[in-house]
């Protein structure tokens, strides 16, 4: 008996591997957040469905891995990496009270990547990766590792960076990085990365210190290194040109 | 005028996004590490191939952007995803002084989504991305992002964790490590992610005490949060089950 968490990109069909797309073809059950389904609607034509809104994730993967348990090829789908604060987590966690399920994890490229392609190579040294999202995390703990990635050094990507209602978080994790780096560090957001209609900026810390967070968005903030160079967002890796 | 840099995943046709394939397909000329443009001969069939060892990432970034600026359609490729540790950062620099060129970076599958896949979730909440090779930072640099990253309480995930000239780096972070998080964390070891023959353990953080790095690993260090459930690595993201 198997489950198989399935990465689907960033968003649309070029993004989607092989290996994510042949697993959705071989199974006969799709669960899935709404939105994610829409963006595949060829891909799970014929298929049993189990959709839920966005905060359904729990209830949608217990049905998920009742139905694997009862013998049926069964695919949970995430955008972007499934690791990456996707279902795989929380199908472990489910799946491990049922050691004759074995679970599958087929990766995708994450927000992450995706964003720092559209802007040019911000993430090419160290970078940490926050949700700013205090649904399930406290949000003193986003404080503190926002505050010791900024004194590491690192450049900061930032998931979920707000949403309508916590649009000051993106400004509040900003205000943390300014007590380690100038206001005029390079920073970009990118809106629906490799999605139609993708819109990318570089800007500044100062900048993002004014800026409302915004779900469809991911934010990299530079680090020490982090320049501007031909209107991209670099992260020299230390390459002696 | 344009060079387009592509991610080929971790490895294997199955990992390579149909728009990485196109921008393949699309192109003239390749440069690219021999051992990345072994994993794909038929995708570079007719091509002129650009190619030198793995540290003569310079001159085939150099070569590469003149075939670019001589207007032919050129990819430069890297393995996994080209903005973590790949060529993108490189060619951003080097295109940087010819403002008439444009970048393209086409993202992948980076190392750490598809180690984190082969183990379970150990990803599913804030993580930091550092690399041990001191080839091009400086080690006091690679400690402090070490120690910094583990008083945060991020998952770690260390790519290049050792060399035969270093092997070790990884004993040497995970000692810093150790200072912050009991011997007892659960970590993960993947040795050719996503490759043929790929090797997955689970292990502890006392155990990597003891371990020799290699290039072909990716390492997860877990944080306070992480376990071994049904066998796989997760960190939980904090859902009430």
């Amino acid at each position: 008996m198997r489950i198989t968490v399935v990465g689907l990109g960033p968003g649309g069909k070029s993004g989607i591997t092989p290996e994510a797309r042949q697993a959705l073809e071989a199974c006969r059950v799709v669960a899935g957040y709404r939105g994610y389904l829409e963006q595949i609607p060829a891909l799970i034509r014929d298929k049993e469905v189990i959709s839920t809104g966005m905060t359904g994730e729990l209830e949608r993967c217990r049905l998920a891995v009742e139905r694997a348990l009862s013998g049926q090829e069964v695919c949970v789908v995430s955008g972007g990496d499934p690791g990456v604060y996707g279902m795989a987590g929380l199908v472990c966690q489910l799946a491990a009270e049922h050691p004759q399920l074995e679970v599958r994890v087929v990766p995708g490229v994450t927000a992450a990547c995706a964003a720092a392609a559209a802007l040019g190579a911000p993430l090419s040294h160290d970078f940490a990766v926050i949700s700013l999202s205090d649904l399930l995390t406290d949000w003193d703990a986003i404080r503190r590792r926002v505050e010791l990635a900024a004194q590491g050094d690192f450049v900061l990507c930032f998931y979920n960076p707000g949403s309508t209602r916590r649009r000051e978080h993106l400004s509040r994790a900003c205000g943390y990085v300014c007590k380690y780096r100038p206001a005029a560090t390079p920073c970009g957001v990118v809106r629906d990365a490799a999605r139609p209609g993708q819109n990318s900026r570089v800007c500044t810390l100062g900048d993002l210190l004014e800026a409302q967070g915004n779900m469809a968005e991911t934010v990299i903030v530079g680090n020490s290194q982090t320049r501007i160079l031909g209107g991209r967002l670099v992260t020299p890796r230390g390459y002696l040109l």
